[in-house]
């Protein structure tokens, strides 16, 4: 199927479908001036001179979902950046109507990353430019460009039809590139008004170009901070060496327990939650990728963890793929990054780290764990079981009176893992199938976005996470950019998936947590 | 015995002896004169602003030598500071004669350390000052105070009786508190002039105030700098994690299979040239401090090395000392600091270690591991046996094109043991009893001296090791400062060691290396 001209795609009933899409052909060029009006405000969260930006950005962010539709669509002041709230079934009757039906929680963020380093981007960060069919602005992937589609797609419904026809929450926040502190307390405060069955959001990315794909897993994390004290000062290690406790080496040594050579981490009832893949998945997964060289090279590693020879002799010949033909155009990336757990150390410090040489014993070391998990695992459970392990190696390795102390360096977040066959994925793969002309790939992702597992705890939702980045995109570096025929395919995708989503069954709530 | 006046010590025959400490008595008020005059110079080798100051000291102390018979003491200009160099046989027939005699090394630095923080100082670093029987100033006790009292007791010497009844060589030299960098070459440049059979310096501590004591044995030193490369750049945790390899990762892993948790070091044969203290040894070492309690609050540890669990459980009970009231009134930390090998992480750093969290995998990481080595490991031994067992548990651990690189952050030194029965420390215990009225401690040292080990190594000398140093001198701090009293004790106990080393027996060269 030729994804060049998807009118073609459209069933010769869905003439409701035929005009929401040719509406959106017609108001493209617009659209696309919202676009670039949108990314013109520097909506910086990090840097507090942008307060002034980051609230014209959410009011004209709040007009135009007023313009999709979306009346009471409001600016709501928050603990620091405001919100952008609106919900289409207020008035009573709609309510009632609505019940019966799915309803949809979308969610984006109108804070963007700081531009870095100004003289890197060829043209200003907020001046956007089309450059060979890439919109050139900090945000124009991240996340303005994959907003703004689905306001547009509601629009469309708008315009062409006088709404949709289910319930609509809309939560945009302005907080996200600095870690979503306050999100969560105000979706409580909202808790009815922004209840939903399925969560929409565009913030993932592709496969690669023109692959559709459909993210129905996140990894969930954790992060530790470590810090271990063995005294009041350091000490010259001639002097004092052999006797008093190097506190670099307590939590080095502490750490060769909390992680083996081969990988496994060593904390008692750390894998008892994990959900292992199907054979499906890892097939399908192996597939993705042809061979490792290549990959290695495009992200610069050395080698990769899985070809240590500690590695293999563990897992033995079975484990790792045959060794044939096959294994050429295998890879183990995403089975690996994806669906298991990892502990990683994000960073450690102890000591004397500068030029030539300083012969001490240091008192205070730290060191920084992530740690990325994976379905069903639990960031209070496995903080807990970390901390407790920690502290019982360190009881046994360093002597009394050395102190050890643990601080969440951010808030734990839950893995993701949605059910492949809910109506409302169908939905969103059928969309997506119909404007690529491909059939849509489903992954999961080694990353983690912590409020959508944070929404999908709250409301039991169902996550559609319909992502159009792509690595060229280079979202959080200079010159971000992102594919204009992207933001009309975009638009596209949403509209065909809303009105798909209206012609299911209404979600079955999962049974168990995703 | 009393130490107040200590004249009543020397026997009725030794009129000789008594002449000597009679002059110096006579001529105590100049001495100190010299003294504060040296302090003046900011003779500071780490600041090339200073480097006229160098020059300035260096002729000084050369004009000090001169009247202290040494009259062919001259300023040498060598690579970076000027040493200055001395020696009191050169004529054919003199040094004839002194030829069967024992030759003396003596060795001192004029260079001192920086002031550091000046607003921590209550006088100037460089404006002497007494104040209740100490005086203060920058090098006041490392190294001026200490090395000028030997000048003193040779001028004893030469005025007296017109010299030493031995040959002296003398060198000073200006880089020790840079690390030496170029002492060595030029001590195999003149390695016929400064031959000699007995190092004699002055640059270690007593074991407390009015505690005479000579330093038989100094720790050996291995310094390496390892660092570890897995790719070209940091990754993502979440969407590369469980495939890169964390250098930081590779780093502490590799370390805890270097040293384990209850402090033996890994590496094969790197005990194997170990030498045992003797049963007398490990006595009067446990019998030097009374209990680890006050000693830990003294230096701020929380708790010794020697209380984890897990060495307890490998020692056993009859490894440590037994427990009976006898091992309150004992403690460890000689006899590990002093005769027992270390291997100490001093520092290392990879990944993000800053406020917050970064999910980052780190692709360069690196430490830096100080090896002290006891009597008779060979640095260069040693740090083969590092590099190659690193290397291989890397090759383990870590997939084949990860990178590591060693690089010695200092030069190696080796470790010295001198034999406590050589007439020149008999000499030395005897003087230093005879001035201080209590039996000398002979104490080995954790520290490395470097340039001892090399001086030793050529020369095959006796090391006479007769520090005045007290802690409370803080060396090295704000407000460094030297009893006076012991720099008139000083004085006295080298001209009685002089003496009495010019009455023994041709030093022994030692039959194999210290």
């Amino acid at each position: 199927m030729k994804e060049k001209n998807s009118i073609k795609h459209v069933t010769k009933d869905d003439k409701v479908l035929k005009s929401l899409l040719a509406y959106a052909r017609k108001e493209a060029k617009r659209f696309e001036e919202e676009f670039f009006q949108l990314l013109r405000f520097p909506s910086i969260s990090a840097e507090t001179e942008h307060a002034l930006d980051m609230q014209k950005t959410a009011e004209f962010t709040a007009k135009l979902l007023q313009e999709a539709g979306l009346k009471n669509a409001k600016v709501m002041p928050w603990k620091k950046h405001p919100v952008v709230l609106a919900d289409s079934a207020t008035e009573a009757g709609k309510e009632a109507a609505g019940k019966k039906k799915t309803s949809l929680l979308f969610y984006g963020h109108y804070d963007v990353q700081p531009a870095g380093d100004e003289a890197l981007w060829k043209t200003p960060a907020f001046s956007p430019q089309l450059r060979k069919g890439r919109v050139y602005a900090r945000g124009a992937n991240d996340n303005k460009g994959q907003y703004l589609m689905h306001i547009k797609a509601f629009e469309c419904f708008q315009k062409v039809m006088g709404g949709l026809p289910f319930p609509l929450k809309v939560i945009i926040e302005g907080e996200e590139e600095i870690g979503s502190p306050n999100l969560l307390s105000f979706v409580k405060k909202h808790k009815k008004k922004l209840a939903a069955d399925v969560l929409l959001l565009s913030d993932t990315e592709m496969l690669s170009k023109n692959t559709p794909s459909l993210t129905y897993g996140l990894r969930g994390i954790v992060y530790e901070e470590v810090e271990v004290e063995t005294g009041g000062r350091d000490w010259h290690s001639g002097m004092y060496g052999g006797v008093v406790v190097n506190a670099a080496e307590v939590l080095v040594l502490a750490f060769s327990r909390l992680k083996m050579a081969d990988g496994r981490v060593g904390i008692p009832g750390f894998y008892d939650d994990v959900q292992a893949p199907s054979s499906k998945e890892i097939s399908l997964m192996r597939s993705l990728i042809q061979g490792d060289a290549s990959l290695k090279k495009e992200i610069y590693a050395h080698g990769f963890f899985y070809e240590s020879n500690i590695y293999k002799k563990k897992i033995g010949r079975k484990g790792l793929m045959a060794k044939s033909k096959a294994s050429e155009k295998e890879s183990l990336f995403y089975e690996k990054t994806t669906t298991e757990p990892l502990l990683n150390l994000s960073g450690i410090e102890g000591g004397y780290t500068g030029a030539g040489s300083k012969t001490v014993i240091t008192a205070k070391a730290r060191m920084k764990i992530g740690i990325r998990l994976v379905a069903n695992q639990d960031p209070a459970k496995i903080t807990k079981l970390f901390r407790a392990y920690l502290r019982q190696v360190i009881e046994e390795i360093a002597p009394k009176g050395v102190k050890v102390s643990f601080h969440a360096a951010m808030g734990g977040g839950r893995p993701v893992l949605a059910k492949l066959d809910s109506p409302a994925i169908l939905a969103a793969s059928r969309a997506l199938e119909e404007v690529y002309g491909r059939p849509v790939i489903n992954i999961r992702s080694g990353g983690s976005i912590p409020i959508v597992a944070e929404l999908i705890d709250c409301f039991k939702l169902t996550p559609v996470l319909m992502g159009f980045g792509l690595k060229e995109d280079a979202i959080h570096s200079p010159n971000e950019s992102f594919w204009l025929k992207d933001f009309h395919r975009g638009i596209e995708s949403s509209i065909r998936f809303l009105y798909y989503l209206s012609k299911k069954p209404l979600e079955k709530k999962p049974l168990e947590k995703n």
